[in-house]
């Protein structure tokens, strides 16, 4: 609710239009609903540019499928992510167009074919274990209504594996860069690219990689500037994160 | 060196404007300046749309005269990070027009006023003790050329500071959250915002936030979408790394 | 055993009422119970208002039905936690009346119904993942006699949720907050309430969270006065802490 | 604002006592104040119990006068914590009452003699090097109109000193534990205590203590119930926490 | 090897009883057992005072049937630890004396009743999850020959099942104290004794006991002189440090 | 690709030897071939002189038979490392030739016996359970051409095990040095030795090794010099390392 | 007070031989002294072998005085660590006879010689910069009236330095190992003698030693059993502990 | 002392040369010297190829001096390091050929020429601030004999430097790669060299570079073969290793 809402409502009341009680039934009455054991939140979709998202992980198959019901009562698309293949039906019990992507582990209904969202996403990552990562990233990107390419296994210690993508680097609006075990990967593009890098580290890796935590480090210290670090092992938030990087190309 | 340069190149052997060995010098003759101790990325003013930065601390104030040099042989701009009085004097022997914004610990040299770039960025801190951390990301969206407005000292133990500014949230292409202590302010603000965040763990605290790992924590973790960190403390690259979204709105 | 108790007994030495030898048993004979395997701490009621609850994890069956037959010998509650089904059947073998409460993984035995305290708790969660942690927190504030709200999923992300609350936040005596992830919920909490909030940080989360430290450090951190925290997924600790608080109201 | 104060408001819009605009105004004029630098949270006193208290640590010292003159329009009491001889001067700028305490680091302003509250709190220490922390956790509870009684110097190794207080233990309504090293003794209190206990850790010690980590996690992890822990060296978030816990004795 | 053994065989080369080969020979046949796969190390017996211990962890079953002979071979007492029932079948192979130890995971030969050394030993833990570390602790300590004395289930969160306990305290000659959670229980104990303590941290507990890590260092900080720690569960290691301390009685 | 082929393919050009188009596709025909999901570098048996190596843990046997065709085309050998029997069945699938190492848990392929190439490495463990990570190592060098020893089980408990060794520690060019628990043989036999030292740490030990840190620091801190450290449990890398540094005994 | 001295005191109250109020008040009044600042507690000598020590670090000289005061009336002995020359003019305050132990920074007081306690102790360090650490524990069990040798220097990179030793290694009731950097000395020593081992780890060293984590891990995780560990930097606990052990010798 | 020395002083014994005494002393005297507070190492020169080195930190400047001298009695070659001036000055009095090399604070002293080992080591930094460390690496090679190159100030986010010196790269027959900050650049290294790469972490960074620990967790999991690693900071360590790897070439 911003200010001119604020100030239609109080005209209401004042020309009476709207009694006290309503008004303030109103501006109590905040955007989300409430079920037995979550309160979704409707008013994301418009706040932040997406619907809420389902981290399946922990929650229950009944949860998820009541949750995708309100959520697709207001919105024509959906997004669940860490899915495995029994949140999978979960969901579909909610909506027929429910479609999984198993190497993301993701869910997604898509009512529409989401309107395209001007902005180009490249995505690439060191090695190839990283892949599920990245495919995290790029489903969430791609419900999002952006482009996305993608460029895996090309980890720095074969250079020039990287430097022969040089100009599919330059062209992106937006680029992830997903690695895991020493993530220096993100130094180099960052280095490459005129454009902003989000780097997701992921746990793969052994010994004293530490379940992410070297990667991670190395992100946080790279040496190219133009980088932001999300959380280990976290598709989705680079994927959500590139999309509202690329989009601001077409805002007004 | 793109691909058009090297095809250019080669027209010019196969038509014998340029010799072999010119072009292989060319070919080898990459774009950096070796000085005694130190090589100047001249290409970075192209490659990544802004010169080299210079990080002030460690390096002996000779140094960052000569190295200031090269960069303003080549550029109308400079930025010199975590510099002392005296970094600001050593910078100040390579260009008069040398600035010192004390609160940020940075100097600055604009030759000429940089070219305005779209893009509104907002940064926020959530005390007062992280206001030289934010300076210093003012600073570098600011010579980057870009709008840059501050609100400071709105934690979320009193929200209603935070609130009182969503329109200001709203409106800003992107947003720099500087935060030490619990570092919760990212996640409230990256709820509130349809667009990117970017959000800077600070040192400021005591105890068990360990030197800003409290609030690097806490906003890798963040549940709001729309969050990537970088390193403790900053601002440049928050700062860099903002200007790089925002001006996305520009891009062709 | 106070002054009062062994001025008492003294003066039945000295008045012949009570043997030396008596005496001395008296005052060596402590007021516990030693089974095999355990010393049922028996005089925990009185000392501490409650008597000694049961950590099921890692002890036999046959333990557990054993400690319960002590505790219920002389007292007519009692509380087992993180119970599994096994466990619920070992309480069982000792009470009839013992109740599963299968999300808080909890059992309880009440003899007659507990005496009912004054003082309002209210249990808040992050998300709907950190729920069976506060519900151990709810179940051991309800053995112990108080009256529990729930308020649960207002993570901070939506941070409208939470302020929908607010006159909810101000009624209870004392709070408890319940946060995975970021945990940044405890502070914007502890901003709206004037009364004492106990924060648990749970291990709900991945990658950086690093099994609840991010919200542990985030809670400790706190920018908000008036709050404490509690272990990694205590809920026990969490309810047991809020019902102290809240029958300070009462004490004489 | 609470719910009546908007139906109050919503009342006079409509009998046109008061404008659209003004009451636009009100809505959006949330009650903290902005200095350049820093927005004064006048609020919290209604709100939490007690003004908005100043961390001296890393504040330039005209600016803790300007805060503590905002402070002091509004409120009758002040607490700055972390409070070295030239941040007492500057609070003095701002009032001739204000009062150092040397150990505590801590600047009080009373105007009046702040109201009794009922409610008893009993502060313990560990050793001799942890009195600063806990002398900052009796000057906080004291302001806000405590009476404080302090054991000091008791730890673990010679239990007997522990016992010695037993009765004291029992008729504290709240107890503040202030230990660094190993930081057992908020067990052992806690387990002679049927009232809450708040823990601080001190980064007394050294070796393996790192600084406060080691009595941090003892205290976390108490096998005694009915513990909560502040932050490292926070005798302040103690001290405050205590008065809130004590003052539930007397709330309606 | 000592100067002694090496003086006579010097001797002997000199008087032409040894030849000159043969010395070179005794100089170089170190005292070890090369199996296949491990070099058993007979000469520990009359070095340290017990033959090597079998880890069982992380062998195969056939690999400790051939370490058990080799050892049995020169030596009349056995022990392994860490032994699940296959690693009892095992040791049974090499002979049929083995007994097993189930609770402490260990198995023990004795072809002879192990001669009784003077010292004695007790063995405490603060919880019954401690058990089974402190089961390995004893039966380390009886097969070297010691008598020991358990007290379990003390905990520091009711201080008086520990003062109950005082006289046994001042009897031993060295104390293990085993505790998971807080580990306070050494210091206590440490308080208590004239004697040395060796404190044993459990990977008992949930949380911010981090495997054992919180104990540990609340052992190590502990501030009770004359208590000094052991590896995290290594119940061997502190009942094999008890035997050397309290034999120190009968050393000449 | 070097200066020589640079220049030669410039000298076409010149003289009309290779067209315009052709060069430019070989100068961005970089030697690496893509698969669906990975780049193999087949580049890397000229540039680091062994083809790439396949880590198999998270790959699918798919995968595998797939990596593994391409490098055999190229390449005469394959080493396949962390191979479960599944894995060894998929490069079986590529070659009839691949063995299977079972403890070293590797696969190689030779399609001719690999050229012996000159430097004696010899690996030692400090106890058995460290000999799986000890084969890993021994298996690489061996299928890179290297006279491969080992010493097993002759950790410094025992210091006289390794002396014993001294004449087969200074006859050997690089030494491995596998140890789990404290790590202590690295120092020992970086001390006996004038050659260079490979640590390797391994996560064998239980409580405070934390997985293998405990050695890892050891072994960077070793007072010894010529000690240098690859990661946790590495033997893979370890191996590759001493082959790289035997050889240079017949480099020209 | 043991049950004899209470059986006494009861007996003592049935023949009236004592009142009531003054049993009362023997029976409350507990063996330690209430200073101002501190509870000196002097029944310590009696509990456990020696007065309380005084660890200067954070004490302000008078309170050091004061305290010296209280111990030197009721015992022979005082030992005072962490001594810089204030703290040693502070104890001289107190009694004359202080001395100055400057590498130790210790002060000691004997009136009168010590009487010899049975029991030899031994002193090892790695390097040199371990030798502070190494004359507090000497220091320490010097004033407890044992014969200490000390060995200074024999790291393990140079083993035969170690070996030289072994003699006076076998000769030592009870040995402290004091090591920084990687700490691998205890687990030789620990492997030569058959007696215990006290272990010191040291701050000394830079870089990945932590602060002393490095050694603290090797020597927690020692592969020889009869090492147990005290804190970071800890002589006095060394030696004290090694005392206590040496002294077993001569116990009744 | 190896087998053929035993083999001859045995010899000598039985033909009466030599007397049992004097072998018994010979036997035990081993290669070391003990000053008054140091064993120096003076066998070490022969077992590992250079003599002991002193490592200045925390060492009086008068045992500086004594211990050069015991060195320069020996050897012709002395190397300090962690030297400052008023070190230099303490080796100056033991030779007045002591040289200071300021940047890379070692002292060398080269009583002749030291004979150049054939081996080519390169050195790389990747930033300027990485130079004394590198330095440090390279003062130590080129006293043990070896030709050192330097490229300094060639970090991976302008790739483009590095790849400027594959030429480089690949003629060294040892690289050491000196990083702070993320560490990425032992990565690129490792994979354009087909030679052992040693790579040092330094603690320049701020924030998450944690002193050190970025790159060094970087460095370990290298997803480059042939790179290993040494401690934070030790350049000496490193350039050591490189010479010990490097000399392999002419070891026969």
């Amino acid at each position: 609710m911003n200010t001119d809402d604020i100030k239609q409502l109080l005209e209401q009341v004042r020309t009476r239009k709207v009694s006290v009680e309503d008004a303030l039934g109103t501006l109590r009455d905040l955007p989300f609903e409430e079920l037995d054991f979550a309160r979704v939140d409707n008013h994301r979709d418009l706040r932040c540019g997406f619907p809420e998202v389902i981290f399946c992980e922990g929650k229950r198959p009944g949860d998820i499928t009541a949750i995708s019901r309100v959520i697709l009562d207001r919105s024509s698309r959906l997004l669940a992510t860490r899915a495995d293949p029994e949140a999978f039906d979960a969901v579909r019990q909610a909506s027929a167009d429910a479609r999984y992507h198993e190497r993301a582990r993701c869910v997604t209904v898509a009512k529409q074919e989401p309107p395209r969202v001007d902005g180009r996403i490249l995505i690439l990552t060191a090695g190839t274990a990283d892949i599920p990562v990245a495919e995290e990233a790029r489903v969430t990107a791609d419900i999002m209504g952006h482009e996305v390419e993608t460029i895996y296994d090309v980890g720095v210690a074969g250079i020039h594996r990287v430097l022969a993508q040089t100009d599919r680097i330059h062209d992106a609006d937006c680029l992830v860069v997903v690695a895991g075990m020493e993530g220096a990967l993100a130094s180099v593009v960052g280095g490459l690219s005129a454009n902003p890098v989000i780097a997701v580290p992921t746990s793969v890796g052994y010994g004293a990689s530490f379940g992410g935590i070297a990667p991670l480090l190395t992100m946080l210290n790279s040496c190219a500037a133009g980088v932001a670090v999300v959380n280990i092992d976290n598709g989705f938030g680079a994927g959500h994160m590139a999309a509202l990087v690329a989009r601001t190309r077409t805002r007004d």
